[in-house]
């Protein structure tokens, strides 16, 4: 668990520290639902705050539904959201090649994304309305002009210096230093990931990974010929380590991959205990690890988690990250901390896309460096706190009996169990009509395990979508 | 041979159809070396047009070394350029794993042409000063603006739809119909081919391809674990069908991947019946091909020559290309026209980069529906052959007696053939403190064929890099 105190975190302005104490006693039980919390006044008193910072953070907290005011009587926890999905079975993990029924339906799933009519709760791309679309526009712009290139030429080698100096900088947030030389530009974190998992791996080996699994990595182990090997996740603290030693143990591995940091789909982060213990674990078996951290700048108490990459004595760890979550997913830009793998991936790179495009590097590194990323990011951990909180709520309100779901602390996805009869398969064809897309739980694992699960897309949820998921529910309520 | 009247050709200014004649009689020996060619108005007068006309086709010729002003005299034909490189051997072809030293040089390489402080005559990069560089970031600038999202948003599936519609619209001019929705954008035709590549061969599978071959291509075989078969190229008319037969015969080959036009290294195109032989022999082996056509669009006679996916009737041609040779190789803007494999290689682009850039795509497919492309072709053209013929000239006049050189008709890259004692390994060593760069024949090959011969980069010959090419031939003088 994290605690104020030994956790880094990044100068934040008070109201934020307010409003992450008590919404921290709410989790742990300090306050319950229906119970009434201190007044305005009393919390003023006891954190030696202005009235006026206490009013910010209840403003806070009632728009992310932790409490809520009543007229004439004070602010009162909000009555719970539904249950927590189900810890996942104790049963052993499994040793499954990648469906191929799953490839279909995620192409299907991307066509339908790239489908501007349709409400996108199937994809965990970001709102473009939360997006500084127009500024960095604005900025690519003049960086072109002020380029004696104008961006035409290669970013040959680990792609743009002043790209690569300004994530070197960034990263010191979330505790670990990275030489601006141990970074490689990427199209996207996709394509990192790819490359690492291409230099690490042959046809045939076998890679672990927490389950269920962001589905595209599904695919990518699927086009590399990879086994794979999925270790129960809870959605509380992440991969079971105890689970992940027993599979080391008992089957020749060549890496492990997982996303560490709200993790993709279940929203849940490893803690730096767990963080340490992973890297550790991995290097006694030898086996490197490579770490997805493209959620790591959206936690919304504002305090930005570390990696396990800070954990990495050995250079095992291969650290994936991309600003499609937080920029610009159409941007393509994404990068990655190789450690004693760097130049066989920086070659793997020359002979899949020889470099990465100049313009968006030279837009990205300037808007880090003079275009007030940290400002942006409040607005956006902000807007999908609020977001990811309303839309829990709302499948609470609008789902069959015995709906659970996740409560995320970062990033914008939600992880949904519904009852066991409903098969989100089917869930998806019939909302495909309505012009809805949503993530069936199936896509998330080689087995069988997630048939009434889905994944949703928080960022998506506004009130002009509030229909749309009315409708999933609804659907959903027919299917039980 | 192409002659006048059966080779397709776009409506070209008069004086380069008077250009053209002309220097095709001077190819086919109607005027040799030293002779008096017809005064300018014999020649006004013989193909019925004015005097300017024919002075300016005959300025043209000047500049391409093909014809001289001798004062009071009249126009002459050029003294010859060095002797062609040799035809290569009969021998038969190599099968081999691609060498690991090759890497190592190819990255180095690779490095050195990042540095803007060298002279590169190695990579085969366009000289930024020929690109429309200004125009092209205003473009994007206006189109970013344009645009709902700012290019913030992910061009998924097949890539922008406005830009496989000029593509497809362009590719006309080859002789080549290609449906918009056939057409995949990629991240330069590295990634095009790549993916190519990927979709055809497993680790251990055999690609055949014309010798020799950019080295770029020799990695990537080296990346995917993949016997390269060479098959002997001329300098004149490119790879030997025959020798190609015996391999398909001798071997179980996966794919055969050829850049047929304006070949890199060679320079050399595939004559139309040729290609229509290599489409029809690989078909009767069902070998696909990976037709990389790059630099196509840089014919210097303004003729676009065809591409073997024009006789493509089965769909077992993957056409490849990009806009890295004549607009901005830092845009990284590539496509594919995979024929019968397009489903593949789009679930395969999903897993390794998701999609390919936004901003980039907006740029060029404004540039190409209203930027002037074919004005600017018309420009790049020239140049790239008036330096084309300087450079190869200039070989002939520093480089050690008995080096020969190629004649290419596009393109901006030169093959040279230095003595057999020549090592261009040590060449390239003996540069790097000039801080001038060459492209040594080794890489080329995985066998020993090409240790005395270079590429040079011709875009990069101006009047001030030409102390460098003669640093270049007295360095090599020095080794003979």
């Amino acid at each position: 668990m994290k605690t104020i105190g030994t956790a880094k975190k990044e100068r934040q302005p008070l109201y934020e520290d307010v409003a992450y104490r008590l919404s921290h006693m709410v989790d742990e039980g300090t306050f319950r639902p229906g119970e009434k919390v201190p007044s305005i006044r009393a919390m003023s008193h006891r954190f030696q705050v202005s009235i006026n910072t206490v009013k910010t953070a209840y403003g806070m907290l009632e728009d992310r539904r932790v409490i809520e005011a009543r007229p004439q009587s004070g602010y009162y926890v909000c009555a719970r959201l539904p249950a927590l999905p189900r810890e996942p079975d104790e049963r052993r993990p499994l040793l499954n090649a990648a469906a191929v029924e799953a490839g279909e339906m995620v192409s299907r799933i991307m066509r339908d994304v790239n489908d501007p009519g349709r409400v996108q709760f199937g994809a965990a791309i970001p709102d473009p309305a939360l997006l500084p679309s127009e500024k960095l526009g604005r900025i690519m712009a003049s960086e072109l002009r002020r380029s004696p290139d104008h961006g035409t030429g290669y970013a040959m080698g680990n792609g743009s210096q002043k790209l690569r100096n300004q994530i070197a900088r960034h990263m010191l947030k979330a505790g670990v230093t990275l030489a601006p030389d141990e970074i490689l530009i990427t199209s996207g974190a996709t394509e990192a990931v790819f490359l690492a998992m291409k230099v690490l791996c042959r046809p045939g080996d076998t890679v672990v990974t927490g389950a269920p699994v962001y589905f595209n990595f599904l695919q990518m182990f699927r086009e590399l010929g990879l086994k794979v090997l999925e270790v129960p996740s809870s959605p509380v603290d992440g991969i079971h380590l105890d689970a992940l030693e027993r599979a080391l143990s008992r089957n020749r591995v060549s890496v492990c991959l997982q996303v560490t940091n709200f993790n993709n789909p279940l929203g849940v982060s490893l803690s730096e205990e767990k963080k340490k213990g992973l890297v550790a674990l991995l290097k006694r078996y030898r086996v490197p690890l490579v770490e997805d951290d493209i959620n790591g700048d959206i936690a919304f108490d504002g305090i930005r988690p570390g990696v396990c990459k800070a954990h990495d004595e050995s250079g095992l760890v291969i650290l994936c990250s991309s600003f499609s979550k937080t920029l610009a997913p159409g941007y393509r830009m994404g990068w990655m901390a190789a450690g004693r793998f760097l130049e066989r991936v920086r070659r793997l790179k020359m002979v899949t896309s020889l470099a990465t495009a100049s313009p968006t590097q030279l837009a990205v590194a300037e808007f880090l460096a003079n275009g007030g990323y940290e400002h942006h990011l409040r607005r956006l951990r902000r807007t999908c706190a609020e977001r990811v909180a309303a839309m829990g709520e709302s499948v609470g309100t609008f789902f069959p009996e015995g709906t659970r779901v996740t409560r995320p602390k970062g990033g914008f996805t939600l992880w949904v169990e519904m009852p066991e009869t409903v098969d989100s398969m089917k869930l998806y064809s019939a909302l495909e009509s309505k012009g809805i897309t949503v993530a069936p739980g199936g896509l998330f694992s080689t087995g069988d395990n997630f048939r009434n699960y889905l994944r949703l897309n928080a960022a998506a949820f506004t009130p002009t979508t509030q229909w749309a998921l009315e409708a999933v529910g609804e659907a959903a309520r027919r299917l039980v």
